[in-house]
């Protein structure tokens, strides 16, 4: 047995968590083993790196640093978590993976494809997402939402023409490898989304069982 | 005019520190810019990922996450601090820098000559320095010495057979490539010590010209 290792992503305010709890309690419901995790972050160690990653500071970070912190903290999820609960057969439900790599620090930061995809073959081996949910949303809604849950960390202090940027990579990914992603569109009422969830529901219990 | 960067590498307790100031000391009194740094470290930034790679914790740290976080630090530091004053002309005198993780992650933690070099071009470019003192000491001398100095950090809670490879590492990348590598015999008398490199004072002077 090998789990299932699904991820979900898009931009604060896309109800990510919300939407990664409402799946895992259907699979919970059906006896699968559910892990729900997220990144930057995932352990305590990983956890005290994201802190680095988000915190604004006077000292402006080098787009190297970031990535490879990003990276670092990546290394530490999967050898503490992801692939230890991965072989023992469960689902892994990730809140942001490498996909968000592309899309903040690709799209935003305007880092290469190819260096990105180095520290990926680096830090990952082969392993990929079986699956992965684009929470899609108009850059103007996600940023309300964000600025109405308080303190901006240091990526959402950003500005519109770099959440445009993010928005833009994470849609060309979905595109150009409609395999392994599904979009889902966030706008919509919590209602409505999750009904798009149920109706993924029988494909990721059969990807599970496959 | 593109300065001259010098790195000091060799254990704790080899007199890195103390022999940089003295290094120091003599090229400013000839009127060369001198910048004294450190790795890990040697920015705000770059010193908070050295408190994390230094800390000692309960959850182990995964060699890869270890590697990460050293170049994360290293592209930070030189970014804001190496580049900038080899630019301006400077000499930079660093206390340990990618010697140091091909011995400490490499020799110490076992991890791959060629998986170090990768990270060491993404990060450095063609970047090396252009002399590297090493330090050398017998390891129960350094031991003994970091052991004075109080509580022991992540990497000085290492036993014996670390420091011993850490030791075989440095040697080795002196030996292969001597015209970078001086070694110095860190065991002697500091007298001794200061007399050695004040032979090594005009060379310096030499290359900075040159």
């Amino acid at each position: 047995m090998t789990g299932l290792f699904i991820t979900l992503e898009g931009p604060e305010g896309a109800g990510k968590s919300t939407n990664r709890e409402y799946l895992a309690g259907h699979l919970r419901a059906v006896g699968i083993d559910v892990v729900l995790t997220r990144e930057p972050g995932g352990t305590p160690l990983a956890e005290r790196i994201r802190e680095l990653l988000l915190a604004p500071s006077d000292e402006r970070m080098n787009a190297d640093t970031e990535l490879l912190l990003v990276f670092a903290a990546r290394a530490q999820h999967l050898a503490e978590v992801i692939r230890p609960a991965l072989a023992r057969g469960a689902i892994v439900l990730c809140d942001r993976f490498t996909d968000a790599t592309y899309a903040y620090q690709g799209g935003g930061r305007g880092l290469s494809q190819e260096r990105i995809a180095t520290l990926e073959a680096f830090v990952q081996g082969q392993l990929r997402p079986d699956l992965t949910l684009v929470f899609d949303l108009p850059v103007e809604v996600g940023l309300a939402r964000a600025s109405a849950r308080g303190r901006l960390d240091r990526f959402e202090q950003e500005g519109r023409a770099f959440f445009e940027a993010v928005r833009t990579a994470y849609l060309k990914r979905a595109e150009a490898h409609p395999a392994r992603y599904r979009l889902v569109d966030a706008a919509l009422p919590l209602a409505e989304v999750q009904r798009s969830l149920d109706a993924l529901l029988p494909e990721i219990q059969g990807l599970y069982r496959g």
